[in-house]
């Protein structure tokens, strides 16, 4: 759903992926990434979509917290699973958010 | 597909929405605005996927090619429609692309 941040600044980590042909493990393998991303002390929120293209939006309170979360050993062995088996190609994209608004009916 | 972005820094628009129940015309905006935004001078590529939730990140050079953006006619248009038609929630979030990296198979 759409991540109820606190105010800025804040950082997010646009992650922009196109899929192999491979599936096993990945569901799996994500679930278990997002709550491991949830245990982490300044993490934020997360958003996803995915249709030929995946669009993954983390937020997180600082730059040493996204840091900390990229060196944790869980998370590299997943980023190492996701290079060999998922994905084709990705990008990753570190971002100040210097300002939101939003609109609801 | 994944934009082949200029390198660091540059700007980002991340826009997160849920929808209402009406889909007449939104397509038809919503390929009419990206057509519009490719012909900006400084807007640099867009990344796009849906499923409930919709993530629509675009790329810009600048803080002024975004201001420029947003107050150009069509779009401001297209967004009284989107307010009043198609979204019930969305979220606007500008930010500065501080790092980026890749991986391709």
């Amino acid at each position: 759903m759409i991540a109820n941040t606190s105010k800025p600044p804040y950082y997010a980590i646009i992650f922009t992926s196109l899929h192999t042909n491979v599936v096993e493990g990945y569901d799996a393998m994500s679930s278990s990434m997002i709550e491991l991303a949830k245990d982490q002390p300044v993490f934020l929120r997360v958003e996803s979509a995915r249709n030929e293209l995946g669009i993954t939006v983390s937020y997180w309170e600082s730059l040493e917290a996204i840091k900390a979360w990229k060196h944790h050993l869980e998370h590299s062995v997943a980023r190492e699973k996701g290079r060999s088996d998922w994905y084709t190609k990705f990008k990753v994209r570190i971002c100040n958010v210097e300002k939101d608004y939003g609109f609801e009916k």
